[in-house]
């Protein structure tokens, strides 16, 4: 098997369980926390392999994705309630699995069409996908409006990943080098809170900004 | 025509009917009204065709589909206000397409792959997708986070039909069997407040879980 | 290349820059601003392709679209600060690109199936989604549930340009009456706070309505 697969199993256990963590916070049953697993762990790439023309999907074509999300969901099930804080275990789980799935989904994208255009959107839209979808779901805050880079870091990854592979580097390590810049971008954000500088604008300045 | 095609009409014209009852209680006009009703009878059936690689998908195919819709929505237009509960009928008529659907998508999912599990998850996503689609576009509290036992009977009609199915039953029968049962678990829940036994960790106990 | 190319350059154009102007009132950095920009700008007919099986998706194939979202979302980062009400800004430039959508929607829509009916639901779906996309992304409160005449407008835009064809008139004429009949409809409705006569029951008027 190639290593790829393992950062695909990798990237969607992490993001299954960041989806259990957020039925966790809502208090769902058990089949609520393995809903949430399911679909944050593979809703990124669902949506990468429906716009690439790559269907049936993956899990669809391979069953054991459905497995491994429903294990993250169990084990989740049985040992949130322990975790100090389950928003900040989910912020950094999500933080791995955007790293591992941004060059995951640049490598299928690059794969499918051979443009870096093509394969650097597919990189995020995988890495962020599964969690706009888990936070819309779970009615919480998206993790795409918070303040510290999020997005960014996917397109860091995803792009470092594709230029690595332009230039020549074997898969392993531009995958490498790919997810390790995502985290660094993201763990970083998240540790040290950096954000980038925007116009700061008052939202509602004008009145109609508020209508 | 085979039994199924009167399911899946039936099942897309009550939550099309629950997608004009969500228009309604946010006093929509006519055409948010069909709007609302051509999203929520086909949301379901739409994302398990893309996923299962079934395109273009069935309502393009056959556009009785969305005729039915548009019928279900101009209905409710002319009677939602001589209903006592909109909300009730909403949730009711729900737990009956959702019961329709999920032996319906089971279906589906099992034909196209062969595999008990996807045919679960087909069953079970069809299921929800339509009420999750319509309670995002309205702004209401999605039904998948009320207390009451809610995907958990999606999934078990999806499963008692997929293995009535595998266990030799015509599908007349596996059908009948994943339609009511699916109906018992959520008619129960509904009627009697069930709800599963959850870890009652309080949201927001520990001061990051609110960050 | 026909003048096709141009409209959905265009629609594309004009729904990426609402998106960037939905990133800007809730104050997210640049790359905040190109996928606020990239996702309303392609979501429309994202979903439009996807349902036509038509994958991989327009701009997977074409990635110049890509490349025309990110030039929307610079220039709103550069200049969206001096605008004086951003969000007027925003719903007039997402009447445009609402106007150019539905035509192009239902000329796809058209072509793929010559179904009336499926160019219709197209051409509505195409031009009404990005902004849906949009609004649940940035938390936003849904334009599809603002009072004034919306769907509408996509609605009569569409069945103007499908019949127009249906009839015999050229792309260049019967794209140019559906697309100034939803711009009538929807910039009228936007000027004059054009609404359709609803039934006025209140929300919430029986307490189940509130459950």
């Amino acid at each position: 098997m190639s290593p790829f697969v393992y950062l695909d199993y990798a990237g969607v256990a992490l993001f299954a369980a960041t989806g259990a963590l957020a039925a966790s916070r809502k208090q769902l049953d058990l089949i609520g926390f393995l809903f949430f697993a399911v679909i944050t762990g593979t809703g990124g790439g669902t949506v990468r392999d429906i716009v690439l023309g790559r269907v049936p999907v993956f899990w669809v074509l391979n069953p054991t994705y459905i497995l491994i999300c429903c294990a993250a969901g169990v084990i989740v099930f049985f040992t949130a309630h322990l975790v100090e804080s389950r928003y900040r275990l989910l912020i950094w789980l999500d933080a791995v699995g955007l790293s591992a799935y941004c060059a995951m989904g640049a490598a299928k994208g690059l794969a499918a069409t051979g443009s870096p255009t093509i394969a650097i959107v597919t990189g995020t839209l995988t890495a962020t996908f599964g969690g706009v979808l888990r936070d819309l779901l779970a009615n919480e805050p998206s993790v795409l409006l918070r303040p510290e880079i999020y997005i960014t870091a996917a397109l860091v990854g995803a792009a470092i990943f594709t230029g690595a592979t332009e230039f020549g580097l074997p898969l392993y390590a531009a995958s490498a080098a790919g997810v390790l810049a995502a985290f660094a971008v993201r763990g970083g954000a998240l540790y040290y809170g950096w954000t980038f500088p925007t116009y700061k604008a008052k939202p509602g300045r004008h009145p109609d900004d508020v209508m």
